[in-house]
This record gives structure tokens, C-alpha cells and sequence, in this order.
């Protein structure tokens, strides 16, 4: 299990770019491949998209181009296009640096483009990991105490107890292999924290991960304000309440910096007193930038798929290459594997102990 | 339909008042039937508990002292006691006021006590509207554009697509009664605001409201950030969703506040900036107070079902008095009856026209 350093070992690319994906791409993603290759040296990526545009903004980024191979893609997937049509486009750079991943050319791929359209391309095309029922939609948030894991973010709307159990232990890895943690804590997401609360599905997973292996390390039931406020590193919940949480703790901190912004331009002392706190709203600005939380990846697949903001920039682009590093330098899928072990190896244990 | 001042024109008491319930009871209940004595001067309300102890409180004021009238009750409902146990305790300051507004003694009953007891003791003492599934748990709170209603926020956690058009006829009703707005705007959460997003569930019941009479004012599917940006008036989901996405706002702007206060105490300059920007922040603070947003209401009920926050003060519990007597004057059950009305009626009118 020891690392091998930034380059996959066992692909020729550590990842392959979609280098056409995202409202400021190329440029954006070009800037951000500059970053990452003063940050990861040592790693290969395979670029994909319009060859002549990508072999120009090259010739202007020195560290990028000795890290990237450039291939050509004609097409792109546009941002409204529907997955199921975007499937049928198979010269865009989005299906070419897939087909990357699913040939084990490149251990996984970076798009800032469609998230719908990746989605759908990278469970038809590189597939699902055989032990694993459903990927899921993972990301990384700031709390009071430090980063969050939190998934499903929308990947299935529907899950049942072996999901969200499953989903567990695609959690602990990611928080393994991209936040550094030895042994992150988990919750599941509830809407109480007594044992009886819930629904069944959500009784049953948290009995399935107490009587495991994981046991030590899940902290049972957790609530909605139990995501802003750190208490677990691993948040696990079903797809259509992890995307509505999310998006409403997003909405919630939106609100808050425009009425921020709003207080700070009321009056001429406010304004003064913006000036004088700026140093440390700055510091608070940073720590709650977008950008550093950057890249939802779908895991649970035979590759690292990560997913850039469509908005963001070749800093937020950079941070997205981040973690699919972290996931291929740690091989994040034999990570899952591992976990699915100690899910399964414990179960006997359970059984003799249980009641 | 035309208002008859705040005392109900059909009950003695419009309102019974667990006088024991809650972290500061029994003053801060008294203290918030002293405003709202003065808000509400025609409301008669029943009051219910220690009468030697609230009798001696009532001495020293002297505006609750003429709206509210004596019933003794022995035991009161602990803040961790199981609902199973409250049901047994008849004596209890819940119970007794539970018992009035069954017995039609009053319109309806507000409790700052133990939320779950109060809930179990509702459904089974109060009972469910005929007409109604089942009942859901509804609250207030801010957003950028005014108030908005969300429900259900616990009381069920699996809802079909039947139970999700009721929380909307009944969250219309709740608007209508107390936002006083005409014709509040309805959305459904859902993972994406497109048609076919989400399951089965959330999907039959946006057809069912798009094809009735409240299609005019049904903006479709609304996802989590629309809930702060207050996209629409009525957010209807599911208890196990609404809650969740209500604790996880709440500490998304709980982890602001926290680190605003970091921020303004770091350093010399950032206190004085504080002081030079506070009068902007205090409205911001006092927009946000959650005593304005205080009073979570069970609805679906024969009779107003209002809960207080446990830990409020005087002013925080006439909050909750507020709503309860909005509902009451607004004759609330009235006005959801008519909205399942207008829901049937419409029907066939949707029929004629569909495809």
C-alpha cells in the first residue's frame, strides 16, 4: 500500500483532462494544469479537446506542457445538453478523456463540463466497481471543525440500507485518501439522534456499520447541524436529502454574505468599519472560498472521476486536480476495497456478539 | 369568512396555554402573555398549571391577569420524557390544555414543553382533520425576499405523493393566515427544478398541484439554495428532508454568526470597525432573531397545535402566541378545507384540458 508517487503506476497518465468543459475553458483549465504541475511534478496528463486551441495556450505555459500529451477531440458537450444525447457525441473531449479512463490509459478524469453528461458517461463507460451497487456524489465542505466529506449529493435520489451503508465506506476512503485522516469519523445523516429515530432504511445501515468493523469509528445518527458544525469528518445520507442539504446550507451562507455586504455599505461608518475588520473578513473569505472546496467526484466507479465547478477558475480548476491526485496517489479504489473487507470480516464477530 | 375580532366566535377560550412547558416556564410564559395580552386585548386564554404558583405570577401582571382564566394542573411533561410516557401522565399541564382544546373549551393550545410529547399527545387527544392524511409540522423563517412557510419539517418522515399535496393545500392555508398574503407561490423540493428530476413521489405530486386550481400559483420544483433566497412563499417536502434541510440552514448561519464574532474580536482594529458598523449589524441581527421566527405549528389537526421553543423568553413565546391566534382568527382549518375543496374541484377543469 505504500504510495508510488504522483504518477499512477499502473496507467501511463495519472489523469486525463477534459480540457473543453467549463464556462472559461480551455483557458481555465490550461491555467489550472499550470498549478497542479508545479504541485504534482511527477504526474502525467492526458489532454483532450480542440488539439490546435490547447497546442497554443501551451506554447504560453511552460510547466503545463511538460506534464500534458495533448489529444484531439472535435466536439464538446455543451452545458444544456441532456446526458442522453451528450452519450451519442462521441468525438467531444469529455467522451474522449473518458474513454481514457474505461482503455486504463489514465487512472481518472477531470471535467469542468455537463455534470449530468459526466455522470452518465462515466457509469456507462468506466463502469461501476463490481462490489459496489451505486456510485455516489461526494464533496468536501468547511465546518467549525475542520473539512467535511458529505455523499451522496445527488447521485440516486433513491437508496436503501445497503446504499447508505456502502456509501459509508466510499466515504471513510475518500476522507482517507484526500482530507489525510488515519480514521475519520462517521454519522448518518437523521432527523433525530436517538437510536429509534428515522425511517427503517436509515435504523437498519446504522446497525449494519455499528456491528462492523466500523463500529469504532461511526458515530451513530447525526442531525442538519451537525454538517456545519464538524461533528463527524463523514457525513452519509441518501442522494435527494444530501443534494437539498447541501444546496441549502450553501443558500443559507449566500444569504448571509449579501446581507453582509448589504450591512457593510449601509453608512459611512460601516464602510470604515468594513475597512478596518477587512484583514480578518479576508481571512474568513479564504477559508470559505469555493474555489479550495472545488471537485465533486463520483466514486464507486473503475476510475477517479472528479468534478470541477463549471464557474471556477484555474485556481479552483487546480484544486480539482487535487483531489483526483489524492485519490489516484492513494489509491482511492483499493481503499473501498479494503473497507468492504472490514464490513464483511467483522460480520461474524457481530454475530457472536449480537443479542 | 370575515374576521370576528381575535376571540374565537366558536370556543369560550381561543387559546389553552401549557403554562409549564418550557426551559424558563412558567414566567417566560407569563411574560408573554403580558405582550400578548396587549397585542391580543379580546383573547381569553386558559392557563394551565401550578395554581398557586401562576396565580402569585399573575399578581404582578396585570394585562395577562384580565385575558387569562385558572386551571390547575399537578404534573408537568419533563423536556426528555418519551411521548409513550407523557400519554400516561392525564395530569399534566400538556394534557389538561391538550384536553380543553379536544373538548372545544378552546380553539387551540401553545406549549414551549417537550416537542415530541406534544406531537404524540396532539394527534391522539386533538385528532387528525377528517379530511387530512396525515398531519405535518410547518414554521416561518427568513429569507431574502420576506417570510417563508416549510413543512413538513418532522412529523413524518416517509410521505407519498397524496401526503406531499396536502402539506401544500395546508401550507397555502398557513400563508394565507398568518404572512396574510392572498396568493402565496408554492414549490416542491426536489433535487433539480427540471420535470423529470427526482422520484416518482415528488413527480406525481407537482402534477397533481399543476393540474388543480392551485396550479397558478405552483412554481414547480424549487431545490435547496431557493429556500433562502425565498424563490417562493410555500416549501413542501417530505418530514425527513425538511428537517434536515432546516437544521442544516440553521447551522450554516449559526457557523457565520460564530465565526462573524471570531472575526470582530481578533484584533483592535476589528472591534472598532465592529462598533463603527453595529447599528447595520444589529438590524441584521434582529432581522434574523429567532424569537420573531418562534412557533413551529402541527397542522392538520382539530385545532391549533402551536410549539414554542423550549429555551425562549416572554418575548419569543408571544411570538408563538401571535401565530396560534393568526390561525384562530383566520379560521385555519376553514380555509384548508377549502384549499382540498379547490383541489377536487379543479380537477375535471385539468381533465378537459390535458393532452
Amino acid at each position: 500500500m505504500a504510495d508510488t508517487g504522483t504518477a499512477s503506476a499502473t496507467t501511463p497518465f495519472s489523469l486525463a483532462v477534459d480540457a473543453m468543459g467549463g464556462d472559461h475553458a480551455p483557458e481555465s483549465v490550461l491555467d489550472g494544469l499550470e498549478l497542479a504541475a508545479e504541485r504534482h511534478p511527477h504526474a502525467r496528463f492526458l489532454l483532450v479537446g480542440d488539439e490546435a486551441r490547447l497546442g497554443a495556450l501551451l506554447a504560453t505555459r511552460k510547466r503545463a506542457a511538460k506534464v500534458c500529451s495533448l489529444r484531439h477531440a472535435p466536439e464538446v458537450v455543451s452545458g444544456d445538453l441532456k446526458p442522453t444525447a451528450a452519450l451519442r457525441i462521441r468525438g467531444s473531449s469529455m467522451r474522449v478523456a473518458i474513454d481514457a479512463v474505461a482503455a486504463r490509459e489514465a487512472a481518472g478524469i477531470v471535467s469542468a463540463g455537463n455534470t449530468g453528461a459526466l455522470m452518465a458517461l462515466a457509469k456507462i463507460v468506466v463502469k461501476t466497481l463490481p462490489e459496489i451497487d451505486r456510485p455516489a456524489l461526494a464533496a468536501i465542505g468547511p465546518s467549525a471543525r475542520g473539512d467535511v466529506v458529505m455523499l451522496d449529493l445527488g447521485a440516486n435520489v433513491q437508496c436503501d440500507a445497503r446504499n447508505l451503508v456502502e456509501f459509508a465506506v466510499m466515504g471513510d476512503a475518500f476522507a482517507r485518501s484526500v482530507l489525510g485522516l488515519t480514521r475519520p469519523t462517521i454519522g448518518l445523516l437523521n432527523v433525530g439522534s436517538e437510536e429509534l429515530k428515522g425511517d427503517e432504511r436509515v435504523r437498519q445501515a446504522a446497525e449494519t456499520l455499528r456491528d462492523s468493523a466500523f463500529g469504532e469509528n461511526f458515530r451513530g445518527f447525526v442531525e442538519g447541524h451537525d454538517i456545519a458544525a464538524g461533528t463527524v469528518d463523514v457525513i452519509v445520507t441518501d442522494g435527494f436529502t444530501g443534494n437539498v442539504a447541501l444546496k441549502t446550507g450553501e443558500g443559507a451562507l449566500k444569504l448571509m454574505r449579501d446581507l453582509l455586504r448589504q450591512v457593510f455599505t449601509s453608512s459611512i461608518p460601516a464602510r470604515v468599519g468594513y475597512l478596518l475588520a477587512r484583514p480578518a473578513l479576508d481571512r474568513l473569505r479564504e477559508w470559505m472560498d469555493p474555489r479550495r472546496y472545488n471537485g465533486a467526484v463520483l466514486i464507486g466507479l473503475n476510475g477517479v472521476v472528479v468534478k470541477s465547478h463549471g464557474g471556477t477558475d484555474g485556481t479552483g480548476f487546480a484544486h480539482a486536480v487535487d483531489v483526483a491526485m489524492d485519490m489516484v496517489t492513494h489509491r482511492f479504489n483499493d481503499r473501498i476495497r479494503e473497507g468492504l473487507g472490514r464490513l464483511s470480516e467483522a460480520a461474524p464477530r457481530a454475530d457472536a456478539a449480537s443479542r
